[in-house]
Protein backbone atom coordinates (compact mmCIF):
# COMPACT_ATOMS: atom_id res chain seq x y z
CA UNK A 1 0.00 0.00 0.00
CA UNK A 2 1.36 2.99 -1.28
CA UNK A 3 1.21 5.88 1.64
CA UNK A 4 1.88 9.69 0.60
CA UNK A 5 5.69 10.62 -0.25
CA UNK A 6 7.70 11.82 2.10
CA UNK A 7 9.67 14.78 1.37
CA UNK A 8 11.00 16.21 4.75
CA UNK A 9 14.11 15.35 6.34
CA UNK A 10 12.11 15.90 9.60
CA UNK A 11 9.18 12.82 8.81
CA UNK A 12 9.06 10.73 11.89
CA UNK A 13 9.64 7.33 9.71
CA UNK A 14 13.01 9.05 8.29
CA UNK A 15 13.54 9.68 12.05
CA UNK A 16 12.95 6.14 13.32
CA UNK A 17 15.01 4.93 9.67
CA UNK A 18 18.10 6.81 11.49
CA UNK A 19 16.82 5.56 14.85
CA UNK A 20 17.41 1.93 13.99
CA UNK A 21 21.48 2.48 13.51
CA UNK A 22 21.44 2.40 17.18
CA UNK A 23 21.80 -0.70 18.71
CA UNK A 24 19.57 0.14 22.27
CA UNK A 25 16.64 0.89 19.57
CA UNK A 26 17.06 -2.33 17.57
CA UNK A 27 17.26 -4.09 20.68
CA UNK A 28 13.85 -2.67 22.17
CA UNK A 29 11.81 -2.34 18.80
CA UNK A 30 13.17 -6.02 17.17
CA UNK A 31 13.52 -4.65 14.21
CA UNK A 32 16.68 -3.65 12.06
CA UNK A 33 17.43 -2.38 8.63
CA UNK A 34 18.10 -4.36 5.37
CA UNK A 35 19.36 -1.12 2.46
CA UNK A 36 20.16 -2.14 -1.10
CA UNK A 37 18.90 -3.94 -3.19
CA UNK A 38 20.80 -7.24 -3.45
CA UNK A 39 20.33 -7.33 0.43
CA UNK A 40 16.95 -7.01 0.18
CA UNK A 41 16.74 -9.31 -2.51
CA UNK A 42 18.24 -12.10 -0.21
CA UNK A 43 15.71 -10.99 2.91
CA UNK A 44 13.07 -11.84 0.77
CA UNK A 45 14.05 -15.11 -0.56
CA UNK A 46 15.30 -16.03 2.75
CA UNK A 47 11.63 -15.76 4.34
CA UNK A 48 12.97 -12.20 6.31
CA UNK A 49 9.58 -9.85 7.62
CA UNK A 50 9.83 -7.22 5.83
CA UNK A 51 7.30 -4.39 7.21
CA UNK A 52 8.22 -1.21 5.49
CA UNK A 53 10.31 -0.29 2.13
CA UNK A 54 11.36 3.04 1.89
CA UNK A 55 12.10 3.91 -2.12
CA UNK A 56 13.79 6.32 -3.82
CA UNK A 57 13.37 5.51 -7.74
CA UNK A 58 15.66 8.03 -8.80
CA UNK A 59 18.62 6.26 -7.37
CA UNK A 60 17.77 3.00 -8.46
CA UNK A 61 20.93 1.71 -10.09
CA UNK A 62 18.89 -0.68 -12.75
CA UNK A 63 15.31 -2.37 -14.09
CA UNK A 64 15.02 -4.58 -10.99
CA UNK A 65 14.22 -2.72 -7.88
CA UNK A 66 10.43 -2.00 -9.34
CA UNK A 67 9.87 -5.91 -9.52
CA UNK A 68 10.97 -6.68 -5.65
CA UNK A 69 9.08 -3.47 -4.47
CA UNK A 70 5.99 -5.03 -5.81
CA UNK A 71 6.90 -8.60 -4.66
CA UNK A 72 7.52 -7.15 -0.92
CA UNK A 73 4.10 -5.13 -1.34
CA UNK A 74 1.86 -8.27 -2.00
CA UNK A 75 3.42 -9.79 0.63
CA UNK A 76 2.43 -7.15 2.91
CA UNK A 77 5.06 -4.62 3.64
CA UNK A 78 4.48 -0.89 3.43
CA UNK A 79 5.59 0.93 0.50
CA UNK A 80 6.80 4.24 1.37
CA UNK A 81 8.26 6.84 -1.48
CA UNK A 82 10.99 9.09 -0.60
CA UNK A 83 12.44 12.07 -2.44
CA UNK A 84 15.81 11.99 -2.62
CA UNK A 85 17.18 14.49 0.48
CA UNK A 86 15.23 13.29 3.06
CA UNK A 87 16.12 9.04 1.59
CA UNK A 88 20.11 10.60 1.22
CA UNK A 89 19.86 11.74 5.04
CA UNK A 90 18.13 7.94 5.82
CA UNK A 91 20.93 6.28 4.18
CA UNK A 92 23.76 5.01 5.81
CA UNK A 93 25.89 4.66 2.26
CA UNK A 94 27.85 6.83 0.29
CA UNK A 95 26.06 5.76 -2.51
CA UNK A 96 22.15 4.74 -1.74
CA UNK A 97 20.42 2.37 -4.39
CA UNK A 98 17.26 3.61 -3.49
CA UNK A 99 15.95 0.56 -1.35
CA UNK A 100 15.81 0.70 2.62
CA UNK A 101 13.83 -1.56 4.45
CA UNK A 102 12.95 -1.94 8.10
CA UNK A 103 12.72 -6.19 8.55
CA UNK A 104 11.57 -7.65 11.84
CA UNK A 105 14.65 -9.75 13.57
CA UNK A 106 14.29 -13.58 13.31
CA UNK A 107 14.98 -15.83 15.79
CA UNK A 108 18.33 -17.08 16.47
CA UNK A 109 18.07 -20.06 18.81
CA UNK A 110 20.09 -22.89 18.13
CA UNK A 111 16.92 -25.29 18.12
CA UNK A 112 16.19 -23.42 14.89
CA UNK A 113 19.58 -24.91 13.13
CA UNK A 114 18.82 -28.48 11.13
CA UNK A 115 22.02 -29.88 10.78
CA UNK A 116 22.12 -32.28 7.57
CA UNK A 117 24.69 -35.16 6.89
CA UNK A 118 28.41 -33.38 7.53
CA UNK A 119 27.61 -30.26 7.86
CA UNK A 120 30.59 -27.36 7.62
CA UNK A 121 30.10 -24.78 10.13
CA UNK A 122 31.27 -21.41 11.09
CA UNK A 123 31.48 -20.79 14.79
CA UNK A 124 32.70 -16.83 15.45
CA UNK A 125 33.47 -15.80 19.00
CA UNK A 126 33.00 -12.26 20.14
CA UNK A 127 33.72 -10.42 16.98
CA UNK A 128 34.00 -6.80 17.12
CA UNK A 129 33.38 -5.45 14.11
CA UNK A 130 30.29 -5.38 12.32
CA UNK A 131 32.51 -5.62 8.93
CA UNK A 132 34.32 -8.54 9.89
CA UNK A 133 31.30 -10.36 11.57
CA UNK A 134 29.75 -9.67 7.99
CA UNK A 135 32.24 -10.58 5.81
CA UNK A 136 32.70 -13.97 8.01
CA UNK A 137 29.07 -14.85 6.75
CA UNK A 138 29.79 -14.02 2.83
CA UNK A 139 32.94 -16.14 3.33
CA UNK A 140 30.97 -19.19 4.86
CA UNK A 141 27.98 -19.17 2.35
CA UNK A 142 30.87 -19.05 -0.35
CA UNK A 143 32.00 -21.82 1.02
CA UNK A 144 29.06 -24.40 1.84
CA UNK A 145 28.87 -23.50 5.14
CA UNK A 146 25.32 -25.05 7.04
CA UNK A 147 25.31 -22.25 9.46
CA UNK A 148 27.09 -19.59 10.96
CA UNK A 149 26.90 -19.46 15.12
CA UNK A 150 27.84 -16.27 16.97
CA UNK A 151 28.86 -17.11 20.57
CA UNK A 152 29.32 -14.33 23.31
CA UNK A 153 28.56 -11.67 20.44
CA UNK A 154 29.77 -8.03 21.37
CA UNK A 155 28.40 -6.94 18.02
CA UNK A 156 24.92 -7.65 17.39
CA UNK A 157 24.14 -9.33 14.07
CA UNK A 158 21.37 -7.06 13.20
CA UNK A 159 23.65 -3.74 12.92
CA UNK A 160 23.87 -2.55 9.75
CA UNK A 161 26.89 -2.95 8.76
CA UNK A 162 26.95 -6.39 9.22
CA UNK A 163 23.61 -6.48 6.82
CA UNK A 164 26.44 -4.79 4.49
CA UNK A 165 29.35 -6.59 4.59
CA UNK A 166 27.52 -9.71 4.19
CA UNK A 167 25.74 -8.51 1.54
CA UNK A 168 22.52 -10.12 2.41
CA UNK A 169 24.37 -13.53 2.99
CA UNK A 170 22.88 -12.98 6.30
CA UNK A 171 19.58 -14.03 5.21
CA UNK A 172 21.08 -17.03 3.03
CA UNK A 173 21.93 -19.61 5.71
CA UNK A 174 20.78 -20.36 9.04
CA UNK A 175 22.35 -18.45 11.67
CA UNK A 176 22.26 -19.13 16.02
CA UNK A 177 23.56 -16.58 18.57
CA UNK A 178 24.65 -17.71 22.13
CA UNK A 179 26.95 -18.31 24.71
CA UNK A 180 30.13 -20.21 23.68
CA UNK A 181 28.89 -22.66 26.84
CA UNK A 182 25.78 -23.47 24.94
CA UNK A 183 27.47 -23.94 21.19
CA UNK A 184 29.85 -25.95 23.20
CA UNK A 185 27.46 -28.24 24.37
CA UNK A 186 25.20 -27.89 21.47
CA UNK A 187 27.98 -29.08 19.00
CA UNK A 188 28.79 -31.82 21.52
CA UNK A 189 25.42 -33.10 21.79
CA UNK A 190 25.38 -33.28 18.18
CA UNK A 191 28.44 -34.63 17.41
CA UNK A 192 30.15 -31.85 15.86
CA UNK A 193 33.86 -31.72 15.95
CA UNK A 194 35.36 -28.48 16.67
CA UNK A 195 38.81 -27.23 15.17
CA UNK A 196 39.80 -23.60 17.11
CA UNK A 197 41.96 -21.57 15.03
CA UNK A 198 44.61 -20.05 16.77
CA UNK A 199 48.12 -18.71 16.46
CA UNK A 200 49.28 -21.10 19.46
CA UNK A 201 48.76 -24.29 17.26
CA UNK A 202 51.42 -26.43 16.01
CA UNK A 203 49.19 -27.73 13.48
CA UNK A 204 48.46 -26.36 10.23
CA UNK A 205 45.02 -26.41 9.18
CA UNK A 206 45.91 -27.87 6.26
CA UNK A 207 47.02 -30.66 7.72
CA UNK A 208 44.12 -30.92 10.04
CA UNK A 209 41.01 -32.95 8.76
CA UNK A 210 38.03 -30.60 7.65
CA UNK A 211 35.78 -32.75 6.27
CA UNK A 212 32.88 -34.95 8.02
CA UNK A 213 30.66 -32.85 10.33
CA UNK A 214 32.94 -29.78 11.65
CA UNK A 215 32.67 -26.55 13.53
CA UNK A 216 35.51 -23.99 12.43
CA UNK A 217 35.89 -21.78 15.12
CA UNK A 218 37.40 -18.22 15.34
CA UNK A 219 38.16 -15.33 18.07
CA UNK A 220 37.77 -11.99 18.65
CA UNK A 221 40.06 -10.22 16.23
CA UNK A 222 42.40 -8.68 19.46
CA UNK A 223 42.03 -11.44 21.80
CA UNK A 224 41.80 -14.73 19.87
CA UNK A 225 39.23 -17.56 21.13
CA UNK A 226 38.54 -17.69 24.76
CA UNK A 227 40.07 -20.34 27.09
CA UNK A 228 37.00 -21.67 27.11
CA UNK A 229 36.93 -22.66 23.49
CA UNK A 230 40.79 -23.42 23.45
CA UNK A 231 39.97 -26.06 26.16
CA UNK A 232 36.75 -27.27 24.78
CA UNK A 233 37.94 -27.69 21.12
CA UNK A 234 38.63 -31.17 19.98
CA UNK A 235 41.76 -29.95 17.54
CA UNK A 236 43.19 -26.83 17.19
CA UNK A 237 44.58 -25.50 13.98
CA UNK A 238 46.74 -22.42 13.21
CA UNK A 239 47.46 -20.51 9.64
CA UNK A 240 50.56 -20.53 8.65
CA UNK A 241 52.37 -17.46 7.44
CA UNK A 242 55.76 -17.70 5.56
CA UNK A 243 55.70 -13.67 6.15
CA UNK A 244 54.39 -11.58 9.56
CA UNK A 245 52.62 -13.62 12.22
CA UNK A 246 49.99 -10.82 12.08
CA UNK A 247 49.07 -9.93 9.14
CA UNK A 248 46.03 -11.48 8.76
CA UNK A 249 42.39 -10.36 10.42
CA UNK A 250 39.90 -12.35 11.59
CA UNK A 251 37.57 -12.47 8.66
CA UNK A 252 40.29 -13.72 6.27
CA UNK A 253 41.68 -16.46 8.70
CA UNK A 254 38.15 -17.62 9.14
CA UNK A 255 37.75 -17.60 4.91
CA UNK A 256 40.98 -19.29 4.47
CA UNK A 257 40.36 -22.23 6.87
CA UNK A 258 36.84 -22.38 4.82
CA UNK A 259 37.83 -23.02 1.90
CA UNK A 260 40.98 -25.03 3.03
CA UNK A 261 37.85 -27.18 4.40
CA UNK A 262 35.76 -26.81 0.79
CA UNK A 263 38.88 -28.15 -0.47
CA UNK A 264 39.43 -31.24 1.31
CA UNK A 265 35.75 -31.96 1.07
CA UNK A 266 35.78 -31.98 -2.81
CA UNK A 267 39.24 -33.46 -3.18
CA UNK A 268 38.07 -36.32 -0.63
CA UNK B 1 64.72 18.06 15.75
CA UNK B 2 61.59 19.72 17.60
CA UNK B 3 59.89 22.63 16.79
CA UNK B 4 57.52 24.72 18.97
CA UNK B 5 54.43 22.65 19.55
CA UNK B 6 51.79 22.67 17.28
CA UNK B 7 48.28 24.28 18.52
CA UNK B 8 46.23 25.30 16.21
CA UNK B 9 44.04 23.42 13.48
CA UNK B 10 44.86 26.70 10.90
CA UNK B 11 48.24 26.02 10.90
CA UNK B 12 49.55 25.63 7.66
CA UNK B 13 51.57 21.95 8.17
CA UNK B 14 48.35 20.38 9.61
CA UNK B 15 46.81 22.16 6.52
CA UNK B 16 49.30 19.94 4.59
CA UNK B 17 48.57 16.87 6.29
CA UNK B 18 44.77 17.22 5.83
CA UNK B 19 45.72 18.09 1.76
CA UNK B 20 47.97 14.82 1.59
CA UNK B 21 44.58 12.36 1.72
CA UNK B 22 44.06 14.04 -2.22
CA UNK B 23 45.59 12.22 -5.04
CA UNK B 24 46.18 14.99 -6.91
CA UNK B 25 48.39 16.72 -4.18
CA UNK B 26 50.21 13.40 -3.68
CA UNK B 27 51.19 12.59 -7.16
CA UNK B 28 52.12 16.52 -7.27
CA UNK B 29 54.42 16.53 -4.22
CA UNK B 30 55.68 12.84 -4.45
CA UNK B 31 54.98 12.80 -0.86
CA UNK B 32 52.42 10.51 1.47
CA UNK B 33 50.72 9.59 5.00
CA UNK B 34 51.78 7.55 7.32
CA UNK B 35 49.53 7.34 10.14
CA UNK B 36 49.67 4.56 12.81
CA UNK B 37 52.75 2.50 15.19
CA UNK B 38 52.41 -0.19 13.10
CA UNK B 39 52.72 1.60 9.79
CA UNK B 40 55.59 3.73 10.86
CA UNK B 41 57.43 1.23 12.31
CA UNK B 42 56.85 -1.24 9.49
CA UNK B 43 57.72 1.74 7.05
CA UNK B 44 61.41 2.67 9.03
CA UNK B 45 62.29 -1.16 9.12
CA UNK B 46 61.32 -0.98 5.22
CA UNK B 47 63.67 2.05 4.63
CA UNK B 48 61.15 4.58 3.74
CA UNK B 49 62.59 8.16 3.90
CA UNK B 50 60.46 9.97 6.36
CA UNK B 51 59.91 13.05 6.69
CA UNK B 52 58.32 14.71 9.51
CA UNK B 53 56.41 13.06 12.03
CA UNK B 54 53.50 14.57 13.81
CA UNK B 55 53.32 13.05 17.63
CA UNK B 56 50.69 13.56 19.83
CA UNK B 57 51.76 11.59 23.00
CA UNK B 58 48.27 12.15 24.79
CA UNK B 59 46.93 9.79 22.42
CA UNK B 60 49.34 7.17 22.48
CA UNK B 61 48.25 3.39 22.94
CA UNK B 62 51.70 2.28 24.63
CA UNK B 63 55.24 2.43 25.44
CA UNK B 64 56.44 1.96 22.32
CA UNK B 65 56.12 5.42 20.08
CA UNK B 66 58.21 7.39 21.59
CA UNK B 67 61.70 5.43 20.69
CA UNK B 68 60.37 5.13 17.68
CA UNK B 69 60.03 8.62 17.67
CA UNK B 70 63.05 9.12 18.88
CA UNK B 71 64.57 6.50 15.99
CA UNK B 72 63.46 8.71 13.04
CA UNK B 73 64.60 12.10 14.76
CA UNK B 74 68.23 10.46 14.29
CA UNK B 75 67.23 9.31 10.80
CA UNK B 76 66.90 12.89 9.95
CA UNK B 77 62.94 13.59 10.26
CA UNK B 78 61.83 16.59 11.73
CA UNK B 79 59.17 15.74 14.61
CA UNK B 80 56.43 18.20 15.27
CA UNK B 81 54.50 18.04 19.06
CA UNK B 82 51.02 18.54 18.02
CA UNK B 83 48.08 19.36 20.52
CA UNK B 84 44.92 17.16 20.78
CA UNK B 85 42.55 18.66 18.81
CA UNK B 86 44.64 19.79 15.62
CA UNK B 87 46.22 16.10 16.25
CA UNK B 88 42.31 15.00 15.71
CA UNK B 89 41.48 16.90 12.90
CA UNK B 90 44.87 15.98 11.08
CA UNK B 91 44.24 12.44 11.42
CA UNK B 92 42.24 10.33 9.12
CA UNK B 93 41.24 7.64 12.23
CA UNK B 94 38.22 7.68 14.30
CA UNK B 95 40.78 6.55 16.83
CA UNK B 96 44.09 8.47 16.30
CA UNK B 97 47.25 6.84 17.81
CA UNK B 98 49.76 9.61 18.26
CA UNK B 99 51.63 9.44 15.24
CA UNK B 100 51.14 11.04 11.45
CA UNK B 101 54.54 11.14 9.50
CA UNK B 102 55.10 12.86 5.70
CA UNK B 103 56.93 10.26 3.80
CA UNK B 104 58.82 10.68 0.28
CA UNK B 105 57.07 8.04 -2.41
CA UNK B 106 59.76 5.59 -3.06
CA UNK B 107 60.36 4.03 -6.99
CA UNK B 108 58.10 1.66 -7.75
CA UNK B 109 59.58 0.49 -10.90
CA UNK B 110 59.83 -3.52 -12.09
CA UNK B 111 63.67 -3.01 -12.18
CA UNK B 112 63.71 -2.51 -8.60
CA UNK B 113 62.08 -6.06 -7.81
CA UNK B 114 64.45 -8.66 -7.04
CA UNK B 115 63.27 -12.35 -7.99
CA UNK B 116 64.58 -15.04 -5.64
CA UNK B 117 64.59 -18.57 -6.22
CA UNK B 118 60.81 -19.81 -7.14
CA UNK B 119 59.27 -16.42 -5.88
CA UNK B 120 55.42 -16.43 -5.18
CA UNK B 121 53.83 -12.68 -6.46
CA UNK B 122 50.65 -11.40 -6.36
CA UNK B 123 49.19 -9.28 -9.55
CA UNK B 124 46.50 -7.19 -8.35
CA UNK B 125 45.07 -5.38 -11.38
CA UNK B 126 42.85 -2.08 -11.72
CA UNK B 127 41.69 -2.51 -8.23
CA UNK B 128 39.99 0.04 -6.97
CA UNK B 129 39.30 0.51 -3.62
CA UNK B 130 42.05 1.24 -1.39
CA UNK B 131 41.17 -1.18 1.53
CA UNK B 132 40.68 -4.19 -0.67
CA UNK B 133 44.48 -2.94 -2.34
CA UNK B 134 45.86 -2.78 1.42
CA UNK B 135 44.53 -6.17 2.55
CA UNK B 136 45.95 -8.05 -0.91
CA UNK B 137 49.05 -6.22 0.50
CA UNK B 138 48.82 -7.79 4.03
CA UNK B 139 47.55 -11.43 2.65
CA UNK B 140 50.52 -11.39 0.42
CA UNK B 141 52.90 -10.45 2.98
CA UNK B 142 51.28 -13.41 4.94
CA UNK B 143 51.24 -16.01 2.61
CA UNK B 144 55.09 -15.29 1.95
CA UNK B 145 55.28 -13.62 -1.37
CA UNK B 146 58.29 -12.29 -2.62
CA UNK B 147 56.58 -9.17 -4.69
CA UNK B 148 52.98 -7.28 -5.32
CA UNK B 149 52.48 -5.87 -8.77
CA UNK B 150 50.14 -3.39 -9.19
CA UNK B 151 49.23 -2.78 -12.77
CA UNK B 152 47.16 -0.51 -14.53
CA UNK B 153 45.90 1.21 -11.32
CA UNK B 154 42.99 3.40 -10.86
CA UNK B 155 43.75 3.48 -6.92
CA UNK B 156 47.51 4.88 -5.89
CA UNK B 157 49.25 2.43 -3.79
CA UNK B 158 50.33 5.78 -1.81
CA UNK B 159 46.56 6.26 -0.67
CA UNK B 160 46.37 6.67 3.44
CA UNK B 161 44.06 3.82 2.96
CA UNK B 162 45.80 1.91 1.39
CA UNK B 163 48.68 2.28 3.92
CA UNK B 164 46.40 1.48 7.12
CA UNK B 165 44.41 -1.64 5.36
CA UNK B 166 47.75 -3.26 4.41
CA UNK B 167 48.68 -2.56 8.39
CA UNK B 168 52.25 -1.33 6.54
CA UNK B 169 52.90 -4.41 4.92
CA UNK B 170 53.55 -2.11 1.71
CA UNK B 171 56.30 -1.22 3.20
CA UNK B 172 57.28 -4.98 3.92
CA UNK B 173 57.53 -6.31 0.59
CA UNK B 174 58.72 -4.98 -3.23
CA UNK B 175 56.04 -3.13 -5.03
CA UNK B 176 55.77 -2.75 -8.43
CA UNK B 177 53.55 -0.70 -10.31
CA UNK B 178 53.06 -0.27 -13.64
CA UNK B 179 50.83 -1.08 -17.07
CA UNK B 180 49.66 -4.62 -17.84
CA UNK B 181 51.61 -4.76 -21.13
CA UNK B 182 54.47 -4.60 -19.23
CA UNK B 183 53.87 -6.75 -16.47
CA UNK B 184 53.11 -9.47 -18.50
CA UNK B 185 56.05 -8.82 -20.49
CA UNK B 186 58.27 -8.85 -17.38
CA UNK B 187 56.82 -11.92 -16.26
CA UNK B 188 57.21 -13.87 -18.98
CA UNK B 189 61.05 -12.81 -19.65
CA UNK B 190 61.90 -13.79 -16.10
CA UNK B 191 60.06 -17.32 -16.57
CA UNK B 192 57.51 -16.97 -13.93
CA UNK B 193 54.07 -18.46 -14.88
CA UNK B 194 50.44 -16.85 -14.84
CA UNK B 195 47.97 -18.15 -13.26
CA UNK B 196 44.76 -15.96 -13.65
CA UNK B 197 41.89 -16.30 -11.38
CA UNK B 198 38.29 -15.68 -12.74
CA UNK B 199 35.17 -16.96 -12.38
CA UNK B 200 35.00 -17.83 -15.91
CA UNK B 201 37.88 -20.98 -15.29
CA UNK B 202 37.18 -24.52 -15.70
CA UNK B 203 39.83 -25.96 -13.42
CA UNK B 204 39.53 -25.15 -9.56
CA UNK B 205 42.52 -23.25 -7.65
CA UNK B 206 43.47 -25.78 -5.65
CA UNK B 207 44.41 -28.41 -8.83
CA UNK B 208 46.46 -25.36 -10.43
CA UNK B 209 49.97 -26.13 -9.89
CA UNK B 210 51.09 -23.24 -7.49
CA UNK B 211 54.42 -24.37 -6.80
CA UNK B 212 57.61 -23.11 -8.35
CA UNK B 213 58.17 -19.84 -9.63
CA UNK B 214 54.40 -18.13 -10.16
CA UNK B 215 52.37 -14.83 -10.11
CA UNK B 216 48.51 -15.21 -8.93
CA UNK B 217 46.95 -12.51 -10.57
CA UNK B 218 43.48 -11.28 -9.65
CA UNK B 219 41.47 -8.42 -11.35
CA UNK B 220 39.15 -5.57 -10.96
CA UNK B 221 36.47 -5.75 -8.05
CA UNK B 222 33.70 -5.53 -10.39
CA UNK B 223 34.97 -6.68 -14.36
CA UNK B 224 37.63 -8.39 -13.28
CA UNK B 225 40.68 -9.43 -15.26
CA UNK B 226 41.12 -7.59 -18.67
CA UNK B 227 41.10 -9.58 -21.80
CA UNK B 228 44.49 -9.01 -22.17
CA UNK B 229 45.69 -10.65 -18.52
CA UNK B 230 42.67 -13.58 -19.27
CA UNK B 231 44.62 -14.64 -22.73
CA UNK B 232 48.33 -13.52 -21.55
CA UNK B 233 48.08 -16.22 -18.96
CA UNK B 234 49.20 -19.45 -18.70
CA UNK B 235 46.65 -20.86 -16.63
CA UNK B 236 43.05 -19.90 -15.54
CA UNK B 237 41.44 -20.83 -12.19
CA UNK B 238 38.25 -20.24 -10.32
CA UNK B 239 37.65 -20.59 -6.82
CA UNK B 240 34.98 -23.34 -6.59
CA UNK B 241 31.83 -21.83 -4.35
CA UNK B 242 29.79 -24.45 -2.89
CA UNK B 243 27.62 -21.30 -2.33
CA UNK B 244 26.78 -18.20 -4.30
CA UNK B 245 29.26 -17.43 -6.71
CA UNK B 246 29.38 -13.46 -6.30
CA UNK B 247 30.05 -13.95 -2.44
CA UNK B 248 33.60 -13.49 -2.30
CA UNK B 249 35.11 -10.31 -2.60
CA UNK B 250 38.65 -9.36 -4.87
CA UNK B 251 40.39 -9.14 -1.67
CA UNK B 252 39.28 -12.30 -0.43
CA UNK B 253 39.92 -14.15 -3.40
CA UNK B 254 43.92 -13.47 -3.66
CA UNK B 255 44.18 -13.99 -0.23
CA UNK B 256 42.30 -17.91 -0.45
CA UNK B 257 44.48 -18.40 -3.77
CA UNK B 258 47.72 -17.30 -2.46
CA UNK B 259 47.39 -19.32 0.88
CA UNK B 260 46.45 -22.30 -1.32
CA UNK B 261 49.90 -21.79 -2.89
CA UNK B 262 51.60 -21.11 0.59
CA UNK B 263 50.24 -25.00 1.24
CA UNK B 264 51.60 -26.44 -1.86
CA UNK B 265 54.66 -24.62 -1.45
CA UNK B 266 54.97 -26.17 2.10
CA UNK B 267 53.22 -30.20 2.25
CA UNK B 268 55.18 -30.32 -1.69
Amino acid sequence: MSLDPVTSTSNPRIKQLVRLRNRRHRDRSGLFLIEGYRELSRAADGGVEILEVFTCSQLYLGNNEQPLVDRLATQGADIVEVAETPFRKASYRDRPEGLIAVARQFPTGLDRIQLGTDPLLLVAESIEKPGNLGTMLRAAEAAGAAAVIVCDPTTDPFNPNVVRASLGTLFCLPLGVTSTSDVIAWLRRHGVRTVATTPGARRPHWETDLTGSVAVVVGNEQYGLSAAWLEAADYQALIPMPGSVDSLNAAMAAAIVLFEAARQRQVG
